[in-house]
């Protein structure tokens, strides 16, 4: 069985096995004081080309999702969402558990407009009961989107003035930041995020490592105490080495961006398959996610043969799939996948 | 340099390792559905030997402690603990972040006991406001405890007995069962912990894992749409089989207890090497937790050569530290320690 | 100065302050135990029709619904509303602050409906991995709404029908009960609204009390330790006689019921005077809020003499005013306003 | 039944129902933004003598101590209260409630000790793991104290000095202010107060409101968007008018110095009339709840006269009492108390 159903299906890339068994017998200080965790930090910052940005590790999407938001907001305050965010929908409310809101705005293919976020702040402002309303304290996207879409630069930018005009945080959600990166259609660099945005995070589990996310913090605002908030949160690791190796491995030699480009070559070449067998693309996707329609007489073909996600019905003949690649897709997961199109 | 300062010093058991590297190219189902999970929880449940038993994952201990405690607990509710267990003293407040407030007991070498237990009960509900106090719905306990030492069956039956007859839920936090369970001096099976608590965990982190935590539910109690919770608390691994295969790795063939067991003997010819060496113990611990105390001037003797924990401060001549064993502990570490004794 | 600005811009309906005054120097036990507190939910009970019902009494309208969805849902759970329902709106986060998700539907003139509902839980159960989505629990709907709407019995009786195939809770917001139950169009009773909710509760703030929400749960499901979570949430009022006294004389001889049968009569005769005037309405609200479209020339009539609600602006040229009349609203008022609108 | 069980037995002083009376047809703002709120704070501010400070209105005790503590301390901060401080044991939990654990210190009478709060602060930051514990923001003190108890100036300025070297905020229950600033001991005024605290409150329920708590910020330090947080909290009052008209009666012409005064001289004859009778005293106390130690015999004279509160079971044959004056108490209560003494 060849699956496509997730990036994270297979285990992490061998490099990362292969340097857990190196370093394995080294005693080392817990909670992510060990010299892997600071030298995974310093690659990161030189990947970033920021030299003052602050990076921590943690353990899974979710997880970081709720604790950046629940540490960086006020209690009253609330983070701007698109509908379809991942923190809106597929988190079982772990961020509304910390006490906050999340306020959902219109979206277009997973994305937000400056523009409709405009409008909303307007709005809001205007009620002079405002206080009575939860009060928009930062703006979460997450880049690729949960529908494989990216924000252009100039779109970050705009997002990022009304930010500032409003005077919110924006954080974005780089669970598959790589995939983002590595995409032939980008204009928008590890540097430029870095830049627009108040905090972000380079996914480490869906681009190839066991688990792990690497946030940072971009405007010398790591909320004070951050390792009580981790703990706090039963996020902190005693064996942080787990994290400070996995980060280690994938930002030397440029590990990180060579997997995602893999995924995003392999994605590529899925993209040409399904076009090529005359199959309709339910979005326009330019990252390793792809979301394809398919007549629901012709899923029988990929049994037995393909794994993916069913996304959603689209009408009672046709169901929309996800299919995904990753450090792992090779070609003959390819081939195997084309022979199901048959 | 030698490490004794924390069983958590050095990374996974290889045979762990060995497992993640042979089974990292197979495509999984995430988020703890995959087969090896499902494998695990059958052997530990063997192990336990109690078919009727329901395991759940997690990463680490905190993250478990709070987890437990606010599924199983009303919100008016607390949980009661002795004044060191880890819950009131180490975890940030992880638990009162849930909500919950932790009622201090006092303790005896980390231990409660069921007089303490029952006559707090007893006064507690003569009150007739108690209602305007936290109602105490659960009792946490730790075995090993925080100073290593253990709980006898006796103990156990007498503080299970005051919790039913309070309609209280019994909790053992197991960070480090393993070792509690192949101390020579304990007369309490893994049988017993699972009959006599309605929840514990067997903890991997502490015992071997690179983190991972089996909670165990006794009695048909686990709370419903636990999955939901684990995502709430942001817990749930996108890669959940790096949590199946390290404990299906552990319970099989009884690595866990045999490792266990190696760093049971190694803490006691550690032991042996205080004693030879006419040091004083803090504490009388039969588990991988050793307490001495020493005179500061000899703390310069372990310099450059072995790492441990400063406990506390005894006096102002003496400082009591605390050296740990563990699976990778080897002969040769104990001999460097040695040397350091003069 | 006339007000039409809210149904809380006067105190409490004189015969509360004449009961207070009367019972002011009798020593009472606080709390809530007191014998007003008994004497009103008796009163309440038998206004109800259904003796079986539990009343518990609350201070204000925010703390009341949070204190309800937050005890009577699991923790995992969430709360369905109308996108326009005040939790989701207009009480800053308080249901989120209890960790709580509120799950918004969309509205008709702030009602939703069944068919909305049972669309979006059929869709949710259909999605297999609904663990990782905030679990429906509840249904929340205001009676009358925000916009002064009403549900009819029949939609009622769908609505209920919905949340049992789905095992959801109902509860009705009854902020402003008493007008909806002494509109002309309703064909609602008390005792079809504790038939068909689990929960509800009987407005008072904004029916002629000070201060003071009356819970009713229906189905014999007060959670236990109610109590202790009203203190926990700091909405326990040690002279718990300011609660008893005032829905005491409220269901004294069906005052609650005069005087939201006055707001309704005065709200009858302000509809008419604006229909006189050729004013036209934003919403055909039959209740005491009336919500109108003023042209934004003619506000400046208003200056000085009537004060109003702003509730939104409808275009460049015209303004959409809320005016509300309560047991305080006289013919007098009435005539300022007419007075006005020239 | 003449009742000595506390200070919130009987109503309102008569003062405040007339004042109610008089505005009650007068439309007022809602919220909190009416112009007797605005006198009240006006008049406190007056009372204090700092025109710096700023007054906010609360419901009630629980609720103020829960919302001035979460809106004041980092999610991962701590407070600290005496082992018999109010938060630490009769709130069913309310602060932990809000995510913070209560940091309980050994008292005496009910105080807290400059001393051993700087013991406990220096061997915390001793500690280099002090992010796994709960890190202290704020101490907690009531004055009066639970046993009626007065802090002297010196112990406050000694506290006072402790929170700033540590970074902590000093917050001040004041449910009972007014009887401990009338004490005839006490060498504490509320400018003191105000000087050396960082928030406090002066307490209206106990001190003849219905309800009622002015909070006082007294260095600038109010949150921003308190109001947000009120709400969040559900404790807003939409007729903020019922805590703006009692505290503008409070503090007109002195009335709450006045009536606390009364009390303190009710309590000076109340003890007076005990010694008389050669009843013993549990404790010194120098304000308006006495505690007293009867014979278990004697109880029963008591029966259908006097009621009090049974603070606690001393041994066998003895009771500790508690006797409370306020506002209400008159000469022919204490001679019904007295008869009762035989």
């Amino acid at each position: 069985m060849v699956s496509f159903a997730s990036d994270y299906t297979t285990g992490a890339h061998p490099e990362i096995l292969k340097k857990l068994g190196e370093t394995n017998l080294e005693p080392l200080s817990g909670y992510g004081t060990d010299p892997y965790c600071e030298r995974a930090k310093e690659k990161i910052k030189k990947a970033i080309g920021k030299e003052d940005v602050e990076v921590e590790f943690l353990v899974g999407g979710t997880q970081t999702n709720a604790l950046i938001i629940s540490s960086m907001l006020q209690e009253f305050e609330g983070v701007i969402a698109a509908e379809t965010g991942h923190i809106n929908v597929h988190e079982s409310g772990a961020v509304e558990y910390t006490g906050h809101k999340v306020i959902a705005l219109p979206e277009q293919e997973g994305k937000i407009s400056a523009l409709d976020l405009s409008k909303y702040l307007e709005s809001f402002y205007e009620d002079e009961t405002y206080e009575h309303m939860v009060i928009p304290g930062m703006v979460y996207i997450s880049h690729p989107t949960e529908y494989g879409t990216l924000y252009t630069k100039k779109e970050l930018e705009d997002i990022s003035k009304v930010c500032k005009q409003y005077d919110l945080k924006l954080f974005m959600d780089g669970a598959r930041l790589g995939y983002g990166l590595m995409s032939d259609t980008t204009d928008v660099t590890l540097k430029d995020i870095a830049t627009l945005s108040d905090v972000f995070y380079i996914g480490g589990t869906k681009v190839g490592a066991l688990c792990g996310e690497a946030v940072v913090f971009t405007k010398n605002n790591k909320p004070k105490h951050f390792t009580a908030y981790i703990k706090q949160h039963g996020a902190l690791l005693a064996k942080g080495r787990l994290l400070g190796i996995q980060f280690d491995t994938l930002f030397t030699e440029d590990l990180y961006f060579t997997i995602s480009k893999h995924a995003m070559d392999m994605a590529k070449k899925l993209k040409e398959i399904f076009l090529n067998h005359g199959v309709e693309f339910f979005i326009d996707s330019p990252t390793n996610q792809q979301f394809v329609i398919i007549e629901n007489e012709k899923l029988k073909a990929f049994e037995g043969k393909v794994v993916y996600t069913v996304w959603s019905k689209l009408d009672k003949e046709h169901t929309v799939l996800r299919f995904v690649t990753s450090w792992s897709t090779t070609e003959e997961d390819l081939k195997v996948l084309e022979s199901c199109l048959g």
